[in-house]
Order: C-alpha cells, then structure tokens, then sequence
C-alpha cells in the first residue's frame, strides 16, 4: 500500500492505494469522530462491495443507501434521497457519510456531505479508475442540471480517500478505458515522463496489472495534488485539470448525460484540444498524432458523434463554468506536457478543429 | 448612515444601515465584480421595492426572479428555480446573485449562490426587521426540508448588506413583532445593556421610530457580529445563538412551516428556555418574569400551541441540528444577558418547562 498526503492545511488527508484495502478497518477508524456512519452506494455496487465496506464500520451506527447507478441520477432528486435517509435515520452534525462507488457517487455524496447541516465529513471509496484518479483529489462535488453538468456544488475535502485497486477487477471494459483517459491527461497537461510511461506501458494498464495501476493512480493523484494544493477553489491553475473537459461536456450534454462516458467524452475533447493547439502552431503533428494514437490505444473514442456539430459544440461551451462573461476560455497544449488556458486562439481554427472531429464514420462502439 | 463592518478575514463584508437606502448606487457597486446580477426577490416584496433595487444595479445585465412568498416555499423545489433561471440567462461564474426580501429570499438566494457552480458572489439587501438583524450577519444559508428546517445549506459570506430601515415601513404588524424577538435575543443571551434598553424602547420599536430601529439593528448586528467572527462555523460559541431557536423549530416543524413565523416561534422558544433555566435555580422569577414580560410588550406569543405536547417538542427536537449523537444540548440562561450551552439539566424539569408552555388558553392572534 502507498498513501499519498493531499496538502491543504488544516483540509489536509490521506489517499491509501494498493490491492485489497476494503475490509481494513484500520484505514479508516482515525477519520470518523462521530457515531453515525452513512454508506452511500450504488445498485451495482452494492452486491460486490457494501458487505465489505460495512465490515470497515463495525461498531458504528451504520446505514446504507443504494441508489440506482447512472450519471442521470446525479441530480437535486436523487441528491434529496440521501437527505431523507439522513434526517429519517436522525442522523446530526457529527455523522460521517461514505462514498461507495464512482464518480457520480462519490460527487453526489460529497455534495450532500457539504450540504447535510451545513457540512459534516465524509469518506470517499472510489471503485473505478476514474474516481480514483479524478474525483479522490480536489474536493470538487455536485450534481448536474438539465441545462448543464456538475452546475450545483461545493468545494469540500473528504477525510480520508481509500482507493483498491481490485475493486477494478469488476470494471466494465469500457470504464477502465475512460478512466485512463484522466490519466492520459495528466501525462498531457503537465507530466511529459508520465506521458512516455503511459506510451510504454498501456497495455499492461489495460489487462489491469495491479502494479501498474497503482503506479498510474499514484501518479495521477500526486499531479492532481500538486496542482490543487496550489489553487484549492480554482481561481487561475486549477483550471489546467479542464484539459479536454470543455469540449468533453459539450459531448455529454449534448447526446444526455450517460449516453457518452466522462471518460470517453474527455478523451475525444483532449484530441479536440490538442487538434486546434496544431493548427495554431504550438505542437506539430508528430505530438498530435501520439496523444491521437495514445487515447486510441486506451480503446478510447477519437471523434465526436456526428450529431456534435461546430454550432451544437458552440451553443453547449457558452453555458459551460469556465466561460467568462461569453469569452470561451479554452485549456489547450503549447507541448505534451505543457498545458495552457487561453482566450486567445483562432475562432476559425476553432470552427476547423470541431468540424474535423465529428462526423466522420467511426469504428467505436460508442454510437454516433 | 451607519456602517457596521463585520470581520472574518478576506471574508469580511460591511452592513450600511439607515433610512432610503434603497436606489444608492455608490454602496454596491464596489462590491459587484462582474457583469451579470440577478436580483431574487417574492411577489409581495417585488412590487413594492423591486424597481428601485434594478435602479441600483443600471448598467449591469440584470435579471429579476420573483418567487412565491413564504416559507413553505423555502424547499430544494424553489432553491432550483433560481439555478433555471440562472442557467437559462447563461449566468457564469463571476455573476452576483441580490437577495432582495425576508429571511426566506435571504436564505434561499445566499445557498444559490453558494451552490451555483460551486460558489458566485451574492449580496443581500433584507426587506424584514428579522433578516436585517438576523441574516445580515453569519453567512448561514440554507432551505427546509419536509423532516427538519435549514437541514441543507451552505456557510457562505455576502459581499455586503444593505439594510434600508424604510423598507420596514411596509411590513406588517405581527412580521415587525416576529423581528423584535431576535432582537430581544440579543439582549438575553448577551447583552444585558440592551436588553433594559429594549424595556425602556419596545413602544417606540412598535411604532417604527427610525432612529429606534436603526439603533436596535446596529447593535443586534454588532452582538451577532462579535460572536460570528469568533466561531465562524459553529464550532462552539456561535451556538449561544440559537437560544430559543431548539424549541422554536420544534414549534415551527410541528405546526408545518409558515403557520407560526420563525421569530414568534423564537420568542415563545426563549420563554421556555428562560422558564427552564428558573426551574434549575439559575435565574430568579423577576429574570424570568422580565423576559415574558418583554416578548409579551412586543406583541409575540407567549404560549405554544396546544397541540404541541412534550412527547412531540422531545421527537422534533431528537432532530435539530444542534443534537449531538442523540443528546439534546440546550441554550439556556445563567442571567439576563449571559447564556450558556448546555446538556447538563433535568430532564423531568425540561419536562415540567414545556408542559407549562402548552395548551394554555392563549389571547393571541396565532391558532393554538
């Protein structure tokens, strides 16, 4: 097992990685104060996972809440549901709530763990690659909106982050792959070796060797963190970590939420990204061509759907958060490695780059 | 004018209290960063002081929601109408969210715009006695839910706080009254000064004299204010606060919410406390007899209603906020103008307390 110290000052905690951490009560104990443990999962979950975790708790006051699985149940509706559990389990301001799942429970949980009484703390136990990399550093929660994604949160740091990596032995083929495309990013937007790593060694991330998963998650956290800890509540470089998001969004919304991936939707956007950071002349086709190959050996999608037209991308990124007052402030590349936010590109390359990645046929499984 | 400065570091925001504030746009303007504000206010308020708070904010993109008027409204329903319209207008991140009205508008908009992608800036400009001395300070911001009040919610500072005295001119009598229990509670819990200040002006309160109540909302502000910047998040003595308010929600939730108002609900919650504290010999009957003398001069009720029996205030209270792992603490008082918080008291007396303040024949104008 490693543990990775997330620096924050007094927000500060522990991510544990490695095989078989679910069941260690040891991990956890030190970071719940209360009596009143919630675990909150999710009904794909919950049979391979919640026994396990409730054992992590034994001796508390412990609920568990299994909500159905999908990024179109990560709403005010189902958000309230755990609020109900909560206040019908008389459940006050010292409880601990658990996030037993992915992303979209581990943003749910965390939202309604800022939320609940005005904040209590909670716990965070990611089971697929992307929340392991992605949501286990940065405090980021909330639920989406009809009009756009992860529109309503809060800023709030779990206590601890235990990350197992043979809870993604049970991952869907396609999970994993999205998952590694924040991973990827990472490499992309500002870890060039990481990015070699990822070239030589995607394959074995793929077959799910648990060494070089570890290492990947690892990796990925310590990079996030060290970007996060600079810039807890995104105010200039935290902004980075939207590599490949703005674009990625659009896609979401676009086709409705869980018809695309975040994963999936973030690598085709970082192709985007990257295509309109080579027309601008900052990276040359040769680095294009290796993050296009890379998120293609990652079994990831590569082109947009064709229903994703350059007005479509448009009107969807204008109602995205990094817009600031209408000016579309977009992360692009200078090099692998070396990521920048900028307002200031092309409009026309922009029409360009959109216009080249949707609508051509496409060999994905993803429809399009 | 006055101006209250109220400290918490980059938090910090200042309070403008007088008469035809309204309409001055020298006092926000500095505090409004970007180009979109949305103004949040009720259908009773809207047609009275609307108007003359778009004046305040000519030359921005103003938008304006009118929401219904009332505190059953203050649920996650109403709270999402507010992140509709903001979407709609492609409101982003560097817009500011005015709360214009009465505690629920107060609340209600502050959690918006604490949510709204994770945190825009608002500013509150309260049209009630209760919300000037009670939300202008603290940052707490929140809704109801159906099995408990203010149960989800956010900390979350404005960037600043008119409160124009003339608007009190419109409110209604038993609104007025609801305000001067909070302020009455400044006095008890704190402020012994001001508490025989208030015997010596409840008339002049009741008749609206502007310099009464400017008075009374500078210095409740200024007593909130001192407590607040020394417990920003309720760790410990921000609690002293809530006097009144444990039973005073139970009045509230029981009789379903808006059939009492919160502050008469406070000022019958306060007798209860101050009739316990007697009960454990901590004040003399004068004390008590002083404190039911003054909510009563200022027009509250100073009974609960009938229906509310020690068995339902004990199941409500199980649920307040302020329950630690099912122990209920209590404010109460050691003197006028010094409380304590407290598990430390009879049961069988918090018994006798609240069988004495039920289903007495009462003379005033809310249902019992």
């Amino acid at each position: 097992m490693q543990t990775l110290h997330v620096d924050l000052g007094e927000r500060s905690y522990p991510i544990h990685i490695g095989e078989n951490l679910l069941g260690n009560t040891d991990l956890i104990r030190p970071h719940v104060t209360g009596k009143q443990v919630m675990i909150v999962t999710n009904t794909t979950v919950a049979p391979l996972y919640l026994s396990k975790a409730e054992q992590m708790f034994s001796g508390y006051q412990i609920e568990s809440l299994v909500l159905p699985d999908g990024e179109h149940y990560k709403d005010l509706k189902t958000l309230n549901k755990i609020f109900d559990a909560l206040l019908e389990a008389r459940f006050d301001r010292s409880c601990t709530l658990v996030a037993l799942g992915g992303g979209v429970i581990g943003d749910m949980t965390g939202f309604a763990a800022a939320s609940y009484q005005r904040g209590v703390n909670f716990i965070q136990i990611p089971t697929t690659l992307l929340s392991q990399v992605d949501s286990s550093v940065g405090g980021k929660t909330g639920v989406n909106h009809p009009l756009g994604k992860n529109m309503i949160g809060a800023f709030h740091q779990p206590q601890c982050v235990v990350a197992d990596t043979s809870t993604l032995n049970t991952l869907a083929d396609r999970e994993l792959s999205a998952g590694i495309a924040e991973v990827i990013k990472y490499g992309m937007l500002g870890d060039e070796e990481f990015f070699c790593w990822l070239e030589a060694n995607m394959n074995d991330l793929l077959k799910r060797e648990p060494d070089a998963l570890a290492y990947a998650i690892f990796r990925s956290c310590e990079d996030k963190a060290k970007i996060v800890a600079a810039d807890e509540k995104e105010a200039g470089q935290r902004a980075l970590l939207n590599l490949g998001h703005t674009f990625g969004h659009a896609i979401e919304t676009g086709m409705g939420y869980g018809e695309w991936l975040h994963g999936e939707a973030v690598g085709t956007g970082m192709i985007i990204a990257a295509d309109l950071s080579k027309r601008m002349g900052w990276i040359n086709q040769d680095d294009f061509h290796r993050v296009e190959v890379l998120i293609d050996k990652a079994d990831l999608p590569i082109r947009a759907p064709a229903s994703m037209t350059y007005e479509k991308f448009m009107d969807l990124m204008q109602r995205d958060k990094k817009t600031i007052s209408g000016q579309i402030r977009l992360v692009l590349l200078k090099a692998i490695g070396e990521a920048i936010i900028t307002a200031d590109y092309d409009q026309e390359l922009l029409a360009q780059a959109l216009n080249e990645h949707h609508a051509l046929p496409s060999t994905r499984k993803i429809g399009i």
